[in-house]
């Protein structure tokens, strides 16, 4: 259809708005139209490597300059690009470019080794390589299609093996109009990428650049002073977060506030503590919480403006293309009621490749089940409590490990707080927690579970508290990962 | 498709932000919330009445309040609102009454002897008894599909019938997005509509509205001081207008400057003249030249603020989604060379009711012709010369009415101009220029002409200034219709 063709997408700005900041890092600035340059160049080297319309072509590159410069080359051909999560090992790698049919793999020269066992069929080219590498005429397209695949991003479950969540360029397109129909769009909007841009959190704002004509402040590595100066005095307006990256902010910030100019803290990545959530209340600190995953190319519900303060907590409602329910046993429940979340819009993958059976598990009749609990209060606010898998059920009853880490991180002595499920043979599964003080800080295992005992029904109050020294095992993303937290328990 | 679905818009703002402000009249102003309510009103007593999902129902009605609740209960039902230009005379809106194939004519009591000639199967309602009417049950749509058609909205050629132009729920959902990815999007933002709600250029505001969730400030009438009288006091930041209506503000504003507020004047419905244009630089104010027409559900081009003084006359280029060329005897032109504007993107019309041969004759591979003559510059920018239709061909050369327009309008005694051509049997046409100045103020035809010979070629020139004393002839969105001005030479 007609409406689903819209010009090159970066050709576009770079025609729109050639002069403006696309990109800036610790080392220089890049406007559209150079941005542009450099993605034809792109082009030009992957044309001459082979690539072609439709081929998948795998990225193994944190967030540095080359991976915008890359993206945009593979869409230019209109190949596929398959986001590899930095963090894998060599095992995972192998599997996920086996998996996704890969051509070739572009990997960031400090990853050579997780390559040992990388399937011989893939070509594999170094940064450096690709950034020395000759270049051909590729054959640039100038319009895209929404309904074509524009991503394919791992997502691990619990159990099994990860999916390839193919996400189109309508997904990508949505999404960003969705976030500007909430946020609003300002002409000196800039916002913040220390997300990791082969997750959907960073690649939604890398979109948005293009979309918006909006520079990125690209960071390669999360460190909250360096952050906090950016926003302080490069007149950062946005950033995403997880809500660790936050706590470590404002632990930063002191008695300083942010400049008037910042105005969104898009928090994502799971529920988040309340405590931490009154801090920023405090400090005037603009906390947009808000509700996503790669399925959904990253938020399809957040919380807006005028409902920051007096539904604290709440991860909002569904932006304005998309919505949401909460389901159990196949019905819907009333308000206050716990179920999974179940989603639609045009932001919904169209499913995972090659994987017919978790597509047509996951997604009926366009309606996407999440594997999230949560409710929604009685004016439609949404509140997540936990991942179905991270559920604990302590005889017969549902324990949510966030409400009880919520509780544990208010204590002033605490960093980190994971809580997962041990089994037990009289309750099935009782709570256990992992915690972290900040450095220099003391607290006793009595003192914690003495705080829980206060603010939790009996059977939500852990078993056991065990100190972690390193900190709690977190993904690419800094989210919480209970995975490894129940292994710790094996 | 999946991503063709949205939710109903009206309540998906409604269930956003109830309490924000959706309308604002001299009487009162109502929310998004009340906005719902009383469409679901509308939409109950347009099913006690029998319409259905699908039904055409023609409303004549102008810029009052119940032309938004009627317009939205429609949507809750799916029905197809056939919007008539209050302008038309009986024999007109009989005709596309009858062409359009409406089922029920909802019109304003103050238009109720022009319907003296309506068909007898369309059923009449007058605001009044709609006001008063029963409500029986809707059965209100939860989701809309972006491929159903919203509105015909039928326009006039110089020659033969009109033409009704159906306008997608896509078609307006795109245009809302388009123009604020260029204009941005700020929580206080409030655009005042003045031009009629039955053109595309009112019904786009009432449609940003909810997609923005951003209250419109409805006027009437046309009338510069209570106009500027709201910019000045309501916070409006946003006006869309004609020339004509940016003259009179103008002039009414004086040595008075508009509020820093006050960011964008969307000016549109045909070339502005420069002078006009150099005025409102001197004055600050915001001036968005766009290019568009009810065939593209209002703007598809818009210069953006970054090249607003330095492209002063241009109407910029292709918002983000869309795509324009300039073509001349099937061949793309090159820069600075005129010829017919063709453009593409999902604000595009699928077509025209009931008229195969029309749509075919307009929209070539989703590309539609305009009809519109003009030229990009050499950095791409559009400049519109004029209507084709308007075009006067004089010994073979081609001249541009507005080119002749801009020079007469640069006279200060001058408020009206539009020239037009006159059989001439040596040069087949010769211009003709009709005038009227402003009250008060005193021109010799003489004075005219000379002004004329220094700025334009010979054959451009005038062979005759007509004076005009009641204002030359527009239809109801203030565009001067030059068909009208031919008819006075006959």
């Amino acid at each position: 259809m007609a409406s689903d063709i819209m010009p090159n997408w970066l050709i576009k700005r770079a025609d729109l708005s050639p002069e403006r900041v696309a990109l800036i890092t610790e080392e220089a600035t890049w406007t559209f139209n150079e941005l542009h340059k450099l993605s034809v160049s792109a082009a030009n080297k992957l044309s001459a490597l082979g690539v072609k319309h439709g081929d998948h072509v795998a990225v193994l590159i944190g967030n540095r300059k080359e991976f915008l410069f890359l993206l945009h080359g593979l869409e230019y051909i209109g190949a596929v690009a398959v986001l590899l999560n930095t963090k894998l090992t060599s095992h995972e790698i192998s599997w996920q470019l086996e998996n996704s049919e890969s051509r070739l793999l572009v990997f960031d020269d400090v990853f050579l080794e997780k390559l040992e066992n990388a399937p011989k069929a893939v070509k594999q080219l170094s940064l450096a390589e690709f950034i020395n590498a000759e270049e051909g005429k590729a054959t640039i397209r100038f319009e895209y299609d929404l309904n074509e695949v524009h991503t394919i991003i791992y997502t691990s479950g619990t159990t099994g093996n990860p999916k390839g969540v193919m996400l189109s360029y309508g997904n990508h397109w949505w999404n960003a109009v969705s976030s500007s129909l909430n946020l609003g769009l300002h002409m000196d909007d800039c916002w913040l990428c220390v997300t990791p841009l082969f997750h959907v959190s960073g690649l939604s704002i890398l979109m948005k650049s293009v979309f918006y004509g909006m520079p990125i402040y690209l960071v390669e590595k999360f460190d909250p002073a360096k952050v906090n100066m950016a926003i302080e005095n490069y007149h950062v307006t946005h950033i995403s977060v997880v809500s660790q990256m936050l706590v470590r902010l404002v632990a930063d910030l002191g008695e300083r506030v942010y400049p008037k100019s910042f105005r969104c803290a898009l928090l994502g990545g799971g529920p988040a503590p309340k405590p931490l959530l009154e801090i920023c209340k405090e400090k005037g600190i603009p906390v947009y919480q808000s509700y996503g995953m790669t399925e959904t190319s990253s938020q399809i519900a957040t919380l807006s403006t005028e409902y920051m303060l007096s539904k604290l907590g709440s991860a909002g409602k569904s932006l304005f293309p998309a919505q949401l329910r909460i389901e159990k046993d196949g019905k819907e429940q009333s308000a206050n009621e716990a179920g999974e979340i179940v989603v639609k819009g045009p932001v919904v993958t169209k499913g995972y490749w090659k994987n017919e059976e978790a597509t047509e598990k996951s997604i009926v009749n366009a309606w996407l089940y999440t594997g999230d609990i949560g409710y929604l209060d009685e004016d439609g606010f949404l509140y997540v409590l936990d991942r179905r898998n991270d559920l604990i059920i302590s005889g017969g009853e549902n324990i949510y490990p966030a409400e009880i880490e919520a509780v544990i991180l208010s204590h002033s002595a605490i960093e980190e707080a994971g809580v997962v499920g041990q089994s037990d043979e009289k309750w099935g599964q009782v709570p256990i927690a992992f915690v972290k003080t900040w450095d220099g800080e003391m607290v006793t295992k009595e003192e914690i579970l003495s705080l829980c005992k206060e603010r939790l029904a009996k059977y939500k109050v852990p078993v056991d508290v065990i100190f972690v020294e390193d900190g709690l095992p977190r993904n690419a993303s800094n989210k919480l990962m209970r995975k490894e937290l129940r292994k710790l328990l094996d």
